[in-house]
C-alpha cells in the first residue's frame, strides 16, 4: 500500500524544518529538566487500537454519505489499519466485531496480519442488532431480556465471539460487552429485575472465558430513543464487575457521559479500585457524537492523561494494563485521515501529561496552593508537542506528517478505483 | 377499516362506567364555575395532525425492529391515520414528507382522504438525505451549502414540495423546513456567511410560495454527531423569520433544546412575537428521543399548554392560527397505538390547561402571591380528565378506549397479514 | 400555635364537598379493586421530617429577602414544626443541623418536642462553614483535607453532632453527612488521595456512632465554582458504604444530580444493593434549585415514588427502612406554607404510586408490552388523589386546606408581631 | 505599591531564558509567513476591564473564607488593579458597581486612577440585592416587577449608576444591566408581561442615557432557585436591543449558557447582527462557576477569540467595538493571583486566534475540507505562546513572570498588615 521508500522520500524534504523545531524543544525541554528520550521512547511506544468498524463512513438515523473506496471485508480493513499504522507507527492492532468480521479463512488473516505488523487486540460482540435468521430478536434486550432463550443466545453469541478473538492470535485477551439493552418509556423494564439478569448473564459469559481474558464492561447513558439504559454509568459497571470476578473491568468511552460530566476524576476513582479496564477514544461536543478524538475538547484529554500517567506510575495502584482503543464515527471527513487525527490528538494529549512535573504538582497539591496546582498542569499543556510526537514518528520509521502523505500520494483516489465509489463496509 | 358499528358496540359495553365517571366529573367541574359542555367542545375539536412518517417502526443508527404491517406506501399511510381518526377523532389532517409521500395519482389520494375525513395540512422537504440521481449531494449542507448549485437544488426541491402540497388540495398552506445544515468540527463553517446562505436561501423559497402559504422554520441544537447547526435555537429561527417576511414562523420541536431549557417560556415569547408558527409533539428524556408526547414530562406538557390557551385567549396576541403536528418515531411499540398515546396526552394537557382559573392566576402574579400561582396551576393539573377527554371522543363518534378496541379487533394482526411482516414505509 | 377546635370548625366548612369529592374516589378505588381504607392507612403513616433550616428564608449568593417572623432559635422552629404537624399530621419529627440547633436546655426541647407530638429524626453535621473560634478553617476541605489536623476536627465534630442527637432522644439514630469537599480547578485535588481521605474520614466517624446508628453519606456533582466534588455521584457514596460497614447507606437528593439523570433508577439500584439509606425532597429546574418538592416535576417524583414502593414491597429485597426528609429553600414563599406545599406533593405522588396496578405492571414487564407498561403508571398518575389525602389529614385530625387555615388564622403576622420582621433563624 | 525598578529587576533574571524562547517562536512565526511584530503589538494593545468586585473573595450561599487583606473601599480596590496593571501592563481599566463603589470625592478618585494609569470603562447597577433604606423590594424583581413603582426604583437607579460612571471621566461610556429577574415556580410570572415590563423599563434606562452611552444587555439561563428568568438567552437579549435602540447590545459572559451551548456561534451570529457589546471573561465547569478565564475549557475560548478576530477583520461586519472585561468570583486562590491568570489566558487565546492562517481557512471551508479546517484552527492553537505574550508585557515595562514577581514581593502579607485579615471589599 505504502513503500517505506516513499515515506522516507517524504520525510527526506520536511526533515530541516522539523530539526528546527525539534531541537528546539529538545533543548528546552531538558533545560526543565526533563529527559527527552525517555518521553520520545514512552510515546513511540504507545500503540492505540483502530476498530474494524471506523474504516467506512459512519451513518445517522437519516442517511450516509460514503466517501467511496471503503473497505468491503476484513482484509481491506486490515489492509487500512496497516496503512495508518505505516504512516504513524501507532497503532498495531485491531478490535475486531462480530458477526461483522467473521474471517472466512483464519490463516489467510493471520498471515495478512503479520504482513502489516498488526494484530488483533480485542473483540466485540454485537446484540444490538438483529442478524439474518437470528431465533431471536433484540428488540427488548440481550443479556436482560426479560425471556431465557433470548439471554442464553445473547451469552452464547458473546462466548463465540472470544473463539473467534481466541483463534485469531495470542495476543487477543479482551472481550469488549456494550449493551444497547434499556427501556424507552417508564414502566417498561422492572429496573432492579433488568440488572440482575445482566449480571447473571455476564457472569455466565465471563465463566466461560479463557482464564487470561479480560471482560470490559461498557457503560452509557442513553441512546437517542431510550428512556433508561441497562448500564448508564461507571457506578453500575463497577458494581457488575465487583460481582463477576477479578477480570471484569470498567471500560470508559468518552462520549458516554452526562452533560458536565467530570470524567477524569472517574477515571482516577476506577484506577484507585484497580477497576480501569480500558479507553474509548472520541470527541463529543453534545453526546455520543463519535467526532475525532481531542477535536472539541483537547484540555479534558489532557487531564484524563494526566490521571492514567499519575495512576500508571504510582506503585501503590494495582490497576491491570489498559486496552487503549478509538471508537470514533466519520461521517464527512475520510476515516483514514480521521484515525490519523485521533491519535495525533491522543498521543498529544499523552506527551503533555509526561511533562507534567509531578513532585511540583503533588506539593502543592498538599499544600493548598490551588492557583501553582492548576499552572503546573497549564505549563504541561501550553507546551508545543508536535515536534516531539514527529520524532518519535520519525525514530518509528512512520511518516513526519502522515496526513500530508497520505493526500499526495492519493491513496482514497487508488482505494475508489480499486474498491469502488460505493463500497460499503461489512457491518454498516 | 373500523365500522361505526364496531365503535358504538365497543363504547356500549363501556359507557356505563364512562357516565359514572364524567357525571361525576362535570358536576365537580360545574360546581368549581367551569362551563363542561364548552370545554367539551374545545377538547373535540381540537385536531392534531399525523405525519407520514410515524406510522412506521423507527430506525436509529444500528438497527430497525419492524412491528409488521407497516404502511408501504402513501395509500396506506392515509389508511392508517383514517383509522386513528376514525377511533379518537382527532387527527383529521396528514403532513407528508416529499419525496417519500410523492402521490402516483392526485386524484385517488385525494379521493381516499375525502374516504377517510381527512386532508393534507402541511409539507415537508427533505434535504438531510441523498436521493438516487440527484445532481448534488447534501453532505455538507442543503440551504447553506458553500456551492450555489447545491444551494438552488435545494431551493428548488422546496418549491416543488410545495406545489405537490398546492395540488393535493386546499386546506394545505404550509410548508415546514427542517434542516440537518451544520458542521461537524470546529473550523468547517464560516458561521455567519453559513448563516446568511441559509437566510437568502429561504428568502428564496418564501419568495416562491403562494402568497397564502406559511413558511415554518424549525430549530434543533444538534444531531448526533455534529458541532453546530446552522438554526440550534430559537433566537435564529426567530431572527431568519424577522427578515424573510410576515408568513415565516417559527416551529418548536418539543424535543429540539438543550438540557434544562424553558420551552414554555420560549412559546409565551415567541406568541408575544406573533411569530409561533406551530408545534412538533414529543417526549424527550435526553435530548430529541421522539418518544411519545407527554410520556416522560407531562406537567412541562401542561405548562406549554398554558402558554398557549392564554396565549390563544387574549386579544393583544397577534400570533396566527398554529399548526399542530405529532412528530415522534416508534421504535419498540406499535406506531398506531403510540399515536393513540400521544394524542390522548396532548389533549389531557390542553384540557387541564382550559381549566386553569387564570382570572384567579393573574391576580395571584400581580400581586406576587407565588404560592397561590403555583397552586392554581396545579390544581387544574391534578384533575383527572380522562373522562372529559373520552367524552369528548364519544360525542365525535370515536372510541371509549380507542387502544383497546384496536388491540380487540386485532388490527395490527390484519395489517401484517395484508402488508406483510417486512413491510417498510416509504422514507425508512 | 393552633388549636384542635380551630383544625374541626375549618374542616367543618369543606367537610361537605370534601365529602362529595372523597366519596367518589372511594367509590372508583374500589370499583378498581382497590382497598380505599388501606391505601388511606398508609398515606397516613407516611411521616416526613423536616430540616430546621428551611423554617427561614433561603438566601443566595446575592442576598436574602425575608418574610418576617422567621424562628430565631431552636425552640421557635420546633413551634413552626409543631404548627405543620398540627395542620398536616405528616411531618412528626425535625432534623437538626449543628452547630446551628445546638440545644442550650436538652430538657426543655424535649419537653417542647412531646408538647408538640414531635420528636428528633436526625442530625446532620456542618463542615462547609467556618464556626467563630475554629482551629482550622475549612476552605480547602473537612474529611478530605490533606492535613490530619483538619481532618480530625472535622471527625471530632461529627462525632459531636451524634452525641447532641443522642443527647435528644431515643428516635434519633441517624448522621447525615454532606460534604462541600471538592476542588475548584484541575490539579488542585489529588483525586485518589482526596477519596482515601474521605474513606478513613468516615471510617472514623462510623466506628465512633452508637452500634444502632446509621450513616447517610450524600453525594452531590457540584457546587457553583467547583469543578470537582469528592463525592459526586451515586456511584462514589456507594463504594464509600461498602467500605465502611453495614449501617452505611446513600442518601439521595433529589436536587444532585447532573442534568438529565434518570434517578429512579438509581432508587431502584441502590434498593437493589440494600444500600438506599434516605432521601433529600425537593425540586429542580436546572440544579441544586431546592424548590418545593414536585413543583417542577411531578411525573418523575411519582416514579420515583413506584420504585420505592416496589422496592418496600419486595421481600426480596433487603433494605432498611429509609430516612425521609424535605430539603428545601424559600426565597420567595412563607417557609411554612412551602413545607406543607412539599408534604402534600410527596403524599400524592406516594398515594399515586400505591395505587399502581403492580401485578399487572409486572405481567405487561415480562411480556415487553412497551404500552401497556406505560400507560398503567399513568393511569395511577393521571388519578385525582387530592380528596384521598386529604382525607388521611382529616381521619388524623389535621385540616382539609391546611395552607387555606394558615392563612385565615394569619400565624405569619402573628409571627412576624412577636418575632420581629428581621428575625434569623440561627444558621442563616 | 510597586516600582518599575522592581519589574526591571525580576525581569532582568528571567530575560536570557526568556530570549532563548522568544527568539525562537519569533522565527518559527516568521518562517510562516506571520509578522511577529504587528502580533506583538496587537496583543500589546488588548486591555481587559478588571471588575471592582473581583478583588475580594468570593462568597456561596453557605459561606465566604477570606484570604486577607481585601481592599475596603473603592480607593483600595484601584490600589489593586493598579497593581495587576503595573504587572501585566494589560489592565488599564475597571468597571464599577454601584451603589457598592460610590464615589465619596470624585476629584480624589480621578486623581488616583491617573497616578495608576487606569480609567473607568463602565458601570454596572445593581437590582438583584435590597439596599438599606430602599423604598421598595426587589424580591419579586425589579425591571420587569409588577408594580410601576418597583420598576421607577429600578429605572431610576439605572439612571443614576450612569450619571456615576459620566462624573468619573469621558472613558465610561457603558451601562451594563444584569438582572435576576425572573420567577421561582410555574405560575409566579405572566410570561409575556414580565418581558414587555422588562423591554418598557429598558427602553426609559436607554432614553435617559447621554447619546453617545451604550446599553449593555446581559442574558442569564438560570440562578439557582429559579425556574424563569426574563432574560435567560441571546434572543431574548437580542430582542430587546432591536427594540430599545441602536446603541443597545447584547452582553456575552461565558457563564451565563445551559450545558453544551455552542458560545463561539452565538458570538458570530451577534457579530453578523452588529449587536454584539462586550464580554463578561470567566471558566465555567457546571454553570455559573466564575472561575477563572480558560482554566476548563481554554480550546472553546480560543474559537469564541477565533470568531471575535474573524468579525473584527472582516469590513462587513458593522459591529461597534467590543467591550472586554472579566467577571469572576475568587473563593480558595488570591483574587489578583486569579486575575493575572486569566488575563494571561485571554491574550493567550487571543495570540493564538491571531496566528490562525484565515486565508487557508477559508478556503479550506469553501471547499468543504473539513479535515483542514480543523487541522488549521489546531495548528494555531497547538503554537505555545507563551513567550509572545511574555514578551508583549515586557515591551510595555511589564513583567515577565507576574505572579512569581507578586508572590517574591509578598504583596499579599503587605496588604493585610495594613487593611487587615479579615477586611472586606465594599458589596460582599
Amino acid at each position: 500500500m505504502i513503500t517505506q521508500e516513499q515515506i522516507q522520500d517524504h520525510n527526506y524534504h520536511l526533515v530541516a524544518e522539523h530539526e528546527f523545531k525539534w531541537g528546539h524543544l529538545a533543548e528546552s525541554l531538558a533545560r526543565q529538566g526533563h529527559h527527552p528520550d525517555a518521553v520520545l521512547k514512552k510515546v513511540a511506544d504507545f500503540q492505540v487500537a483502530i476498530p474494524s468498524w471506523a474504516l467506512g463512513t459512519g451513518g445517522t438515523r437519516f442517511g450516509r454519505f460514503p466517501i467511496g473506496g471503503e473497505p468491503r471485508n476484513l482484509e481491506e480493513k486490515i489492509e487500512d489499519v496497516g496503512l495508518i499504522h505505516a504512516l504513524n507507527r501507532s497503532s498495531n492492532s485491531i478490535s475486531l466485531h462480530i458477526p461483522w468480521d467473521i474471517p472466512a479463512d483464519v490463516q489467510a488473516i493471520q498471515d495478512l496480519l503479520m504482513q502489516h505488523g498488526l494484530a488483533i487486540d480485542s473483540v466485540n460482540s454485537n446484540t444490538f442488532q438483529d442478524q439474518k435468521d437470528q431465533a431471536h430478536s433484540y428488540k427488548f434486550g440481550s443479556l436482560c431480556h426479560t425471556e431465557a432463550a433470548v439471554r442464553k443466545q445473547a451469552v452464547d453469541h458473546n462466548i463465540e465471539v472470544a473463539q473467534y478473538g481466541q483463534a485469531l492470535g495470542d495476543e487477543c485477551k479482551t472481550l469488549t460487552v456494550w449493551l444497547a439493552d434499556g427501556s424507552n418509556f417508564p414502566g417498561q423494564h422492572h429496573f432492579r429485575r433488568a440488572y440482575q439478569r445482566t449480571l447473571d448473564s455476564l457472569t455466565a459469559i465471563y465463566e466461560a472465558l479463557p482464564a487470561d481474558w479480560t471482560l470490559l464492561v461498557e457503560y452509557k447513558p442513553y441512546e437517542p430513543n431510550f428512556y433508561s439504559m441497562v448500564i448508564p454509568d461507571w457506578g453500575t459497571s463497577y458494581s457488575l464487575c465487583q460481582q463477576i470476578g477479578e477480570r471484569a473491568q470498567v471500560l470508559v468511552d468518552l462520549g458516554h457521559h452526562l452533560p458536565n460530566t467530570n470524567i477524569e476524576q472517574i477515571v482516577g476513582r476506577l484506577m484507585h479500585f484497580g477497576r480501569l479496564g480500558g479507553f474509548h477514544f472520541n470527541g463529543s461536543m453534545y453526546g455520543d457524537d463519535d467526532l475525532t478524538t481531542g477535536s472539541i475538547k483537547p484540555y479534558q484529554l489532557f487531564l484524563i492523561f494526566c490521571e492514567l500517567v499519575q495512576g500508571m506510575d504510582d506503585p501503590s495502584v494495582l490497576n491491570p494494563a489498559l486496552a487503549w482503543m478509538i471508537d470514533a464515527s466519520h461521517n464527512t471527513k475520510d476515516p483514514i485521515e480521521d484515525l490519523l487525527q485521533s491519535v495525533q490528538a491522543i498521543k498529544t494529549a499523552y506527551a503533555k501529561a509526561l511533562l507534567v512535573d509531578t513532585e511540583a504538582l503533588f506539593a502543592a497539591q498538599e499544600r493548598n496552593d490551588v492557583q501553582q496546582a492548576q499552572a503546573i498542569l497549564e505549563d504541561a499543556f501550553q507546551t508545543d508537542v508536535r515536534a516531539l510526537v514527529a520524532e518519535s514518528r520519525r525514530q518509528s520509521s512512520g511518516a513526519l506528517q502522515p496526513i500530508e502523505l497520505y493526500r499526495k500520494l492519493a491513496l482514497r483516489d487508488s482505494r475508489i478505483e480499486s474498491r469502488g465509489r460505493y463500497a460499503v463496509a461489512t457491518g454498516l
